[in-house]
């Protein structure tokens, strides 16, 4: 199935035009990041293909597609931890997505979490051994193996 | 050069525990997402490689990796529009940076804008040729041919 995305115009038309023409890599993926429409904290970063572009945009619940499993993901599926998309951007060059989703359960984190973004890396020397990471938001609300019987989300 | 980064360990352990252990993709790059300390908006989405994290980590600049010119690259190095980071987070399987920044000039993208994520994806139908990105962001701040010279930054 194809769907119906514009073909890839001039950078100016691409950058600077109102027609949606993504720009797929080489596995057929561009980038999305979804973020808390409440309090506007990243709460993943994700793959979409074309078909998780499009049922995304159609269905207003967030799609992505799993490189592990290489399939459609409907986040929430396993979990019930749905994203309602109340806002999309495409970025200038149109490899990038950005949703502002609603979390069902507030939770996006396969790890029981509420952001995959759990750990804080401290800033102003060189990496070495000595690097801690800090643990920001260190509670489960659940038991993955609990939800996803080790199937992921 | 090597950076001082973990070694990759158990899901667990690099799920769950305090050891930077990014997970560089087969281009060796990681997904680095960053948005404004102030408003919280995403303003960008870049890769780093090891050499453009362990710099960020260390100057607490903003520095990413070119695909397009295969060269580190130091935020702003052209534009002026350098990047401080006041946090940087990495997310469960350590393959995706979020930093927070404040943007000089409050400047982001290389098309004079705020952010890259200027124009809206309308939701609601499956896409097709009707389909119309609305611009959230129109203005451009400056004229990108006059600052980069057709560069970039």
């Amino acid at each position: 199935m194809t769907y119906s995305f514009s073909a890839r115009g001039s950078n100016e038309a691409v950058e600077e035009g109102p027609a949606l023409a993504p720009k797929f890599d080489a596995a057929g993926l561009v980038t999305c990041v979804a973020t808390d429409a409440a309090s506007g904290d990243v709460l993943m970063v994700a793959h979409m293909n074309a078909e998780a572009l499009a049922r995304t945009i159609e269905t207003g619940e967030a799609h992505y597609y799993s490189r592990s499993r290489r399939a459609l993901w409907r986040k929430g599926e396993s979990s019930g931890h749905t994203q309602h998309v109340t806002e999309m951007r495409i970025d200038c060059d149109q490899d990038a997505v950005w949703i502002k989703v609603e979390p069902a359960g507030d939770r996006a984190c396969h790890t029981g979490r509420r952001s995959c973004f759990y750990r804080a890396v401290p800033l102003g020397k060189a990496p070495d051994a000595s690097l801690t990471l800090g643990f920001v938001e260190a509670e489960r609300a659940f038991d993955p193996a609990k939800v996803y019987g080790g199937k992921g989300d």
